[in-house]
């Protein structure tokens, strides 16, 4: 293994564990070896540990005293040939969206000179915003799709992505033509990302919605996630409209829900996205089932879908993580994903009144990281600083240059958490770390020594 | 006059006007002389009417591509001492959050060292954002007030600035002892900032609201402002907890909106912050006496206040603006308040289903811009580019260096236009223009060459 990544970081680290939101460790060091956690302990044990687990000569990186390190944010939700439209097209609901503007642009990626250059952006900004790990839908062709995992490979990103699948109910210039065709082009797929080996990039199965596949098709991706082992994505009661189509077409079924269970789409490992729409046999099945929720808050308000009660699943222990749905929710950070998150909830406490406890920061905080991990069957490896997991994790530093944050003397380390949470941006995320391997440094970039300042007056 | 800020500037302008939420002008020029905009005109008529306003010589600002420019932001409602707790101590609903966060850092600014450090970090991050005009609270301090006006003077930006009032129902150590130095305060503050002749500053008549001043101090202050025709600005309505407490305080009166008409703090120059539980006959009332309404939503979702319906009180032709309302909202940026009015108005039509019709991109702007000049009296000579008004106006740059936006080659200029709205920053306003003086150029802040590129790949 390479030693040129092992590095020691000293300092204030935040994390979510599975008791608490989020924990405040001050002076903590961590060891990365191989680009997993080796160790973590008080700062001033941190020569023992170099001895013991045979790290002596490590570099160390030493935090400032605002700065503080978080997990690596996790979206479990993003589609990234969306990406040209964030921030476009925001005047229809779901199904007209999706015709008018979404399956458009999607399918211009087939022209994978344009796939390079649009892919290549999206994803460079997904991580600018601190996404240490995507959950991506492509599009349906196989070699865009192939495409779109190199550029993260070599952006170094850690992904799980899917070729899209769709076969019914699209239009004619963006569809599949047969069940077969959509099969054999999802085995050349996941044969081809093994045949990669990558080590951040694994495939997903990706039937779209039940709206745009056959039950065959379904049936047969089922078949082949369990066949490879595989995660699943797809779509789960966005928009009353949606339910009330899939209720249309699949009349033999209890719900939209049971449509992807007598499928075999629900399985430990399957993101469910939205959500927002769910009865409580729905409930009940994708908790004996053991799906996560991907909850994507922005693109629920932008597209007029409903609002999730996130607390009510929370509470019947349903795993839960956010997704940024670009380009449904038009921002692509996680930053924005917890805020909007906070926004609904607050809404759900106004509209149930009494008893109703709507999330807080530290809450989102944990569904954007180990709540995240847990949806993508990560949590083994990712979400939080334990031992024996990945390091992924950014670097925060609340006084950056050019920092959008205003601190004060006065603000301590929770402070300036809740600050860069709810007001920070990409400029306070200083260094990224994906396993172990420190893939972004702003400061490259942000070399110049002045901050915003009007007529002189410099803060 | 000096003409050293007198300038032409050609390209894509975007504005308001009373018929349209937003016109694109595509190929035109503005003068601007003595700060004021002198003529529009087609581009290509610039040397005819450079040579028709005696503007021969004048420097010529010609936009890129990309570019546009677009109406200065106008802030109706922010408090600029409790700037450093934007983004902080978001836990709590109005009067307990008023007690825990707010009363003790509005009473830190009497300390005149740290009122003019923080001050100074306030509106330079206000202006920074793209609010050219800002109503601000200040504190009950009359020389801190002062001082905020004199750097506010220094930055260039345009405001009305109050002094507040309160003598009751405070905390002892952030109260005024009696009405008589609440007015004399407030006289003597008046005729300071008259006195200083600031060119871009007026003073405002700032009653916190119904709780906090006793009914001889309305009365006094309304009288004030009728003495010296000011602005009045206040709280209305804000949590349901606020409106019980203003009519255990008040039985005699119709409302809480009746308990200010009955003191003389209705007049068409007054600025109601929130107005979130207004019965009909405060909506008529506010109405008849042609207030105008701050509606400041990251507040009322982030304090859990409530839901504004700002269709509704457009609908009946109440004048209003938007508010940042920081500290309340966590955000000093009215691309943020723009953002949150499209998420509670789409709230607003998921509850009430059929027939109602959210507020769209282009309203958000219209209320962003010449909304909030006419809440603020000020639709005369600001909100839009006519001619005889001043020339306050941001230079948008989608693709400015370090742009957290990604233009494709298919972006029109109104996708330009969506794309900063929904996804824009600080980053993508290049320059700052108030009553045609430049007062901001990131330009000089952000001099490298590079972008935003992850083991270098360049977008
Ligand atoms: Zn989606
Ligand atoms: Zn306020």
């Amino acid at each position: 293994m390479d030693k040129k990544n092992d590095v020691v970081l000293c300092g204030t680290f935040i994390h979510a564990t599975n008791t608490e939101s989020a924990v405040i460790l001050n002076d903590k060091c961590i060891g990365v070896k191989d680009g997993k956690i080796e160790f973590i302990d008080d700062i001033s044990l941190v020569e023992k540990n170099l001895k013991q687990h045979n790290m002596e000569g490590t570099k160390i990186i030493k935090m400032t005293e605002r700065q503080f390190m978080i997990p690596g944010f996790i979206d479990t939700h993003i589609h990234a040939p969306q990406y040209p439209n964030a921030g476009k097209g925001l005047d229809k609901g779901l199904l007209e969206w999706l015709e008018t503007y979404t399956f458009p642009v999607e399918s211009k990626f087939k022209d994978l000179k344009y796939a390079a250059s649009a892919y290549r952006k999206a994803v460079n900004r997904v991580l600018c915003n601190g996404t240490t790990t995507a959950c991506y839908y492509a599009t349906i062709d196989t070699d865009a799709t192939l495409l779109l995992c190199d550029i993260i490979n070599d952006l170094g990103q850690r992904a799980l992505v899917g070729k899209v699948n769709m076969n019914i109910n699209s239009p004619d210039y963006y569809v599949e033509a047969s069940v077969e065709e959509s099969i054999n082009e999802t085995r050349r797929y996941i044969e081809a990302v093994k045949s990669r080996k990558y080590t951040t990039i694994q495939p997903i199965i990706t039937p779209r919605f039940a709206i745009a596949c056959c039950k065959t098709l379904m049936k047969k991706l089922g078949d082949l996630a369990e066949e490879h082992n595989l995660p699943i994505q797809t779509h789960l009661c966005e928009t009353k409209d949606e339910v009330s189509f899939v209720n249309k077409l699949f009349p033999d079924y209890d719900s939209y829900a049971d449509v992807y269970d007598k499928t075999g789409l629900l399985t430990e490992k399957t993101v469910l996205a939205h959500c927002v729409h769910l009865t409580q046999p729905e409930i009940d099945l994708i908790k004996n089932r053991k799906c996560g929720v991907s909850h994507c808050p922005n693109s629920n308000l932008s597209l007029r879908s409903g609002l999730l009660d996130a607390r009510n699943l929370l509470q019947q222990d349903i795993k839960m993580g956010l997704g940024t749905d670009v380009s449904g929710g038009y921002h692509p950070s996680i930053l924005d994903a917890m805020r909007v998150t906070l926004h609904v909830s607050n809404t759900q406490s106004l509209l149930k009144q009494n008893g109703y406890t709507p999330l807080n920061m530290k809450e989102a905080f944990s569904l954007a990281t180990l709540g995240g991990a847990k949806v993508l069957s990560m949590e083994d490896v990712l979400g939080n600083f334990e031992v024996g997991k990945y390091f992924d994790a950014l670097l925060i530093d609340p006084c950056s240059e050019h920092s959008v944050l205003d601190i004060f003397d006065d603000d301590i380390a929770n402070d300036c958490f809740e600050k860069f949470m709810f007001t920070g941006d990409d400029r306070n995320i200083s260094r990224i770390f994906i396993g172990g391997k420190e893939v972004h440094n702003p400061v490259d970039v942000f070399s110049v020594q002045s901050t915003c300042t009007i007529n002189g007056a410099g803060l």
